[in-house]
């Protein structure tokens, strides 16, 4: 009975994972929760004053731990994208203020009865990724990343723009890490079933601009908004409704892969159980090499305690 | 063919005007334009980056007024609602600043061979109705403000959560300026088929709270977040779909009413042609003066060139 | 965790319903019941061959009364509507084909685990609603019947087509039984905030007219095709998003009321605890009378072991 | 300004088409045609009792072949499928009824303004297709049949089903007639990325199994409800919404292929412009051969006065 999400960190990013879930009526009951209890309230509030508006009715808790008892997805936004901005953008700038709130939080979570899945999209995600998993005590499978699932629309955009195609119409994967280590596995590309490499051959596609424009994408939002909060919260609130709807779909998401020891974004199938199945790419040696060399930079950056 | 929108204005507003459309597939075309280059193209970018992870396409154009051509409506979120920042909130703290961007706005609508309706939000909204109305020379019935759309949907929720009913089930309206001379008209508000002085003598319900509530409401999200957007977009984009599916539904909207020789917020009934018909309430005395010193209060703000 | 909607009875009704809630991803999972198993299982595969061109997943279950533990909502479209297939049109010919086979699917209920809701659309409705409850058990707040939801939608589309305005911008109810006693509250009734006696008298408007349009409107359907599935089951599945929701919305649905001592239509507000308040009309004199003839009509044809 | 679509043919199909279009508020402007008048105007009817009960107004017009001027998109759903209901299923024993139907429609649609698009639903499919095209004189690329993006999507249902995956991460096609010389190409089939024949090898996937459920998937359905609405009308409509949106998106339909000198269907790129592109697949002989037969087949059943 009833389908209930909650957002923890209602920043441009929550909040717009909010608007999203509250404009669709994908929920029965949305709990919200920020430490800026002024501005949780006034997006309530401004929620409600949509309603009469909109065709779906959805209920509001507001800064309720309680509430998480029987909530099925928590989607975890807490971060401070701020503290990237600088020369070179980073999301490991947020590390540490990040990983301290993410701590509070989970261990507020732990607290409660709360027996669903996470969806992390606090950065660095793979890092906090761990670090819900650990203090919670959720098993590794209920607890995952939104991870290369941004990095791979942004990747399907930029191939579809420079082919003229919709992005639905490009398949293929970014793996690794989300963040500066994370590469566009091309080996996995494939648009108008011509794999990229032949696009690249026949067509001059030129694969190292695409690489830039995919991995600075989120920067380029960035730098022209001091954050990014559409992309990133339409693939978040996607794969919730995987989970909520068991869907056993096909997703890359950051989830936690025993031979690299690491949470780390490769596909994996998504169902009400979670990370419901692991799927093996059979990768070029170049691209394993990358996706090792991403595994031990997010290895080399967890904190002591959830390594 | 094609529903085609744009969307003048990204700031909080527009941008989730233009987020609730996308998430949606409501138009397959959409023009976002906006002084501030950067933050458009990031957020054009953003949108594209959702994409993939969306079930419906949209194509978005950023900043090329020439779109406008065959636009059938556009939204004006042109605004500084910062400049209302002040210990007294009043939308009037933005007329200079927003008097001035939106006739630079007309003015570049008027070159263009735009033949379609414009909504307006920009605050004081009835004001700057009138300025596009005066300024790009359409049809008074092609040009509407959203006005108290939104304060009868802040009325709904308040009165529904006084009485625990979903703001649907609450009707009656809120007249006049979309500012701090509305009003909510008593006289109309009815819940559970029981008028609202009924509820007030039968349960004690408090009007005079209520009213606070719902005048404040705005403010109250405002000074929470610094900014209201939900709340106001939802009601926007639900006009916008009234007009491009021809609904012939009745809105309370800011509309020109001849025997107040002003734009107010007065219930008509919405369709492909702009305001199709206007609707006559059966308001008693004091609700009368009401609305009178609010259409009184508008006209005195009316820049010169469009009185 | 999830939302989980069954469907007893796959004719024209269940299927409809049973569309609108696949393609728009309303439920989590969706079990369908028939006793004609080859044609169940024809439109769940047929549901299925659907999905791959669809946004959101659905799970389809099939024939399995086990299913109803853990569902929230039983919507019963059983029943025969061919049995009505006379020169005067009444939904009582289907009394006792329809009442023997809903007590078979209420006593198969019984036996189950369920503890939601039930949505009771086979005709006669409110019968069928009293025949329902008495044999589940269920208290009665949990057990209502779609009733003059749909001749409230009649009536709205009927009025709103003679003034020209859309059928949302018509306030009103019909009451009483889902029958040929039924009737327009025409106390109820008001168009852009005019009564109805206002427009008759105005401009004209012809309630005999209007009144036998609306009373007639299923059978024009039915006579045109046999069957009414569209409207009716719309109305089911808004009534069923209303519970999953908790909407607190008001409808006018088949519900118990006391004082008449059946299961007649009448305003009630809805939410995840069924029928949760009870509205109370102030209606004239002729109105209360066609109401207590239409309950003692129902009373009449209540089979003896549900009086 | 407005989409608009016309459905022509409201037996089952068109009259699935018609309902998940205006359950969703998908279009303005809905043209509804069928040479049972009555029966028309029941579902026109029904969908107008359904409207109170739906969030987004749908303008319905009735057998008024001028409506189709400026309509943007036509659904064929002519046809009698019953004429079907034989030992051995074979879409071309409706194939003089609805030629003649089809041609019927097509000189009345040619006797309009009509400058739009037409998806065609009716069977047999591909010669459906060069009749409405050659009848018409339309573009070639103006015109083009759903074909086996249902049986692409029975196929992805099938597998997905012997995978335990949800059938959207099942990539692949059914190409040639919409008939029974279609094939799955299962060179181009692949799950979790891994190709079929290796889930064949390695998992002992039984592809002949796979085959039969696909080709026959239909008819389970059709034997079952004596005919099939749900999967194919979805398909319809999501081809007429990347038709709208201008979405570039690459689907399996039927359009015209020069090589083959025939309608068959082979993935294409949809737009507003219709097929905006061919793709080229990279078949095995083995495949070229099944494709070539088919289209043979295709080509011997055209009448004469459209080869």
């Amino acid at each position: 009975m009833t389908r209930k999400v909650a957002i923890i960190g209602m920043g441009n990013v929550g909040a717009a994972c909010a608007h999203y879930i509250v404009a669709n009526g994908f929920v029965d009951d949305l709990v919200l929760i920020d430490i800026n209890d002024k501005k949780v309230k006034a997006d309530a509030l401004d929620f409600e004053d949509a309603m009469a508006n909109l065709p779906f009715h959805t209920n509001i808790f507001v800064n309720d731990y309680s509430q998480l008892d029987n909530t099925d997805v928590i989607i975890s936004a807490v971060g401070n994208i701020k503290l990237q901005d600088q020369v070179k953008p980073d999301r490991f700038a947020e590390l540490k203020f990040t990983g301290n709130a993410v701590n509070e939080v989970a261990k507020k979570i732990a607290k409660t009865e709360f027996d669903g899945k996470i969806v992390v999209i606090s950065n660095p995600n793979d890092v906090m990724v761990s670090i819900y998993q650990k203090v919670t005590g959720l098993p590794k499978k209920h607890v995952m990343g939104t991870g290369t699932l941004l990095d791979s629309a942004r990747m399907k955009r930029a191939v579809g723009a420079a082919l003229n195609v919709d992005p639905r119409s490009v398949q293929g994967y970014n793996l690794g890490e989300h963040g500066n280590s994370q590469f566009t596995a091309w080996s996995t590309v494939k648009v108008l079933e011509q794999s990229i490499t032949e696009w690249a051959q026949k067509d001059g596609l030129d694969l190292d601009k695409l690489n830039d424009d995919i991995r600075m994408g989120g920067f380029t939002v960035f730098s022209g908004k001091k954050y990014t909060n559409y992309g990133i919260s339409t693939a978040a609130v996607r794969l919730t409704m995987a989970i909520l709807n068991d869907a056993h779909i096909e997703l890359p998401v950051s989830n936690y892969r025993e031979e690299y020891g690491v949470y780390l974004s490769y596909p994996a199938v998504i169902g009400r159980d979670g990370i419901i199945q692991q799927v093996q790419l059979d990768l070029p040696q170049e691209e394993l090499d990358k996706l090792q060399y991403s595994a031990d930079f997010i290895k080399s950056k967890l904190p002591q305690e959830v390594k």
